[in-house]
């Protein structure tokens, strides 16, 4: 798998420390003073002497680009200064671990200023080291042995909020690291597409699973960038479904929505497809919905855009598709949309911005929203040039959503037609999910597994 | 995969509980009363609204047999009657999810005799259901919204360690548990095996990895047991390898410890193989003494054996057969065995009990032993039948620990011939390590992954 060249360099921390600065200064807060953040702690599983799997605090590793754990760091905003705290050695672990990174190589390693170690940090804090303005940190982030006694002003209310606006546009190297765990991905979700035609039919969801995180780890992705979901037949109706174990036979499709993670960021990938190399007829005509669903959202994407008005198209296109094939009835486009009619199809939101988070920051969403529509829709407001976000349309039959909607003979029920409804509960579910970089003109797609009705 | 027929009916949780009942008799504690229990939490990543890995609590697994988050349970002593609270249903959740375990699924599936809510568990334990006696709870593993108040006697001491020496004896259904967690991991270890002599070579430690995992989750082991050890070449020599991402090119050997967890119940087996298919002269050497040091062990296996000489006779083994290749020099294998030099090749102990937690309970390990031979021994003194123990020698090149003994010439350093070490840098380590159940006449061993010089 061919890398951006660009990853051969340093992560670039000391950017993103001076696109924070710049924001804190936009927002009319002191830059005279600094940010203490601590990255995530190593940690052991429950009542045995077993390490837990290691997870990035994501503000950490975008200030400082590193991914070890139980260090912090202090960024100087003023005099763009950053320094890296390291654990310090503990000379039995290196007989069982080997060296630990030692200062020169975080140095060379990494954009940074300077490094110390963690157990200096208390009295690097209250040293002539750093300005005794402000000092911007995250509440219950902070371990016990800090104090911010020397500082004029402790600000725990806006450093959180920062990083979440900054990190929504990504940087070129960002966008190479998103890319390579959009390739990885793309490779995997090929493997799963390949399972089906190819000599070994797959028998079970673990199949598939397990095809997609061999893949995965080849490449060098060690972690999921979030629980896949390998959901066949009705299965895939049920939106976090997390069994992924349960047997083939008797179903029509398989639904996968699985990401790799690279250094920290995340892919968010959706592909669905029929088990048997061909779709039903039922099949095909959602799955084509869901497909123009998505294309309709693509045509609108561009900086600028407001994603509200994106997810509503993608509604629309929605309506105009089911009323086609019977399964919406009894009234217009504009009526179906008013009455929320196909949230009970579409129950969740279009996309979110991805990154460090898979559902990362800067969205602002809205759950206690009153309007279905708009209450599961991550991203609400106007999407800038370089942001990356899904494109994630679905069409299900889920009966815990449907039946009560049917019910709803007063309500939303008088536009469902149960009796076509009957035949699709075997679809399960329709998901095609991509992740896009907005451009001013448009879109970059990152997603290049395939899809399709020839799948 | 073939699973033994016992695995079909439930897991014996009632059996776990009237046995824990026995052993605070035989402890002459109170069996008037209660055993209250929480199981593990599902917890959001840190800073994110995804969920993170589950992990049950063991000790609730094993008085209950549930993987379900969020659980807790109470057990009457006495009148041996099991309860399990299941969280409430979360309406919104179910339209997302599906339904949860409902109380009759779970009286179907559990070992169980009642069905509560945990919201409920508050009142239950203050109500008539339960006796005034004695509670049995485990500090820090209680909600704050529980009260032990009614009860006369709280007992906060002894059920941790109860249930840590409950667990070292297994049943039969246990043991297929393990059996079966054994045997996805052989399957995972061959499948690692084959890569050496297939047609697509290995480049990288990633692409084992890779394979043992794809194995693992096809079997539907959905977590490896602990982090695996893929080291190549000289990586071996670190015990707690965790890189697993080094090109192959120019190593010699592989050392691959990893295992499939199913059900809760681990594996842990470790297998080294040349890269090339054939073991260069000095790793046949190093192999063979490893494979005596394992069969001097499992010479020595059966019931009230005191696990303590076992290790000892396979140091004698090491000793014997590096002064045979001049590792080791100058003196009588009872003198360098005195010496304690030949911890500075074979530095762990030579296994632990293996169960739910791959480092299981009651080993009673003294880290604090100033003797190096013994001081990481996991379990100490007799091993009963039923155990189930992992027995891994291993002979290392590692630089943290054999070039400060070298140098510590008045003392183990006399006893090793630096000229002849190195030529043994480069294999890095070997380790054999198979999980055997302990019986009254010797040991059954669960792993049959292929082994031995001709791999």
């Amino acid at each position: 798998m061919i890398q951006n060249p660009i990853l051969k360099q340093k992560y670039p921390a000391k950017a993103h420390c001076r696109k924070l600065a710049a924001y804190l200064k936009e927002q009319s807060l002191s830059t005279d003073g600094i940010v203490y953040l601590e990255g995530g702690k190593s940690e052991l599983h429950e009542d045995c002497d077993q390490e837990g799997p290691f997870r990035q605090r994501r503000n950490f590793y975008y200030l400082s680009g590193v991914q070890l754990p139980d260090c912090s760091l202090v960024y100087n905003l003023d005099a763009d200064y950053l320094t890296l705290f390291l654990p310090p050695v503990d000379p039995d672990d290196v007989v069982w671990s080997g060296t630990p990174t030692t200062p020169e190589q975080a140095l060379q390693r990494y954009d940074i200023d300077a490094v110390e170690t963690t157990s200096n940090a208390a009295a690097f804090l209250s040293s002539s080291a750093v300005p005794k303005g402000s000092v911007y940190a995250i509440p219950h982030r902070i371990s016990k042995n800090i104090t911010f006694l020397p500082f004029s002003n402790v600000d725990l209310e806006h450093l959180d909020s920062a990083l979440g606006d900054c990190r929504i546009v990504k940087d070129e190297y960002e966008l190479a690291l998103l890319r390579y765990a959009n390739a990885v991905t793309t490779e995997a979700h090929t493997a799963c597409q390949k399972l089906v035609t190819g000599d070994h039919k797959p028998t079970r969801e673990e199949d598939f699973l397990s095809a997609f995180t061999a893949e995965r780890l080849r490449n060098g992705c060690y972690h999921e960038a979030y629980s896949g979901i390998f959901a066949s037949g009705t299965n895939a109706s049920t939106l976090h479904y997390v069994h992924n174990n349960q047997p083939l036979s008797g179903r029509l499709n398989i639904l996968i929505d699985a990401g790799a993670e690279y250094h920290c960021y995340a892919a968010d990938v959706t592909r669905t497809f029929p088990l048997s190399g061909k779709f039903s007829t039922e099949s095909a005509a959602i799955y084509k919905i869901v497909q123009d669903m998505q294309d309709a959202a693509f045509a609108l994407c561009r900086a600028g855009m407001t994603w509200d008005d994106v997810h509503s198209e993608t509604h629309r296109v929605a309506i105009r598709g089911l009323l086609h094939l019977g399964i919406l009835r009894c009234g217009t486009e504009q009526e179906i949309f008013d009455s929320r009619a196909s949230t009970a199809f579409f129950p969740h939101g279009l996309g979110h911005y991805m990154g460090m988070d898979t559902h990362d920051t800067g969205g602002r969403a809205n759950y206690a929203d009153k309007d279905p529509m708009f209450r599961y829709l991550r991203v609400r407001g106007k999407v800038p040039a370089g942001a990356v976000i899904t494109v994630e349309p679905g069409i299900y039959f889920c009966r815990f959503i449907l039946e009560p909607a049917i019910k709803d003979t007063q309500g939303v029920g008088r536009f469902i037609d149960a009796d076509v409804v009957e035949r699709y509960w075997e679809v399960g579910g329709v998901r095609i999910e991509d992740d896009i970089v907005i451009t001013e003109k448009g879109y970059e797609n990152l997603t290049t597994a395939p899809k399709g009705l020839g799948l």
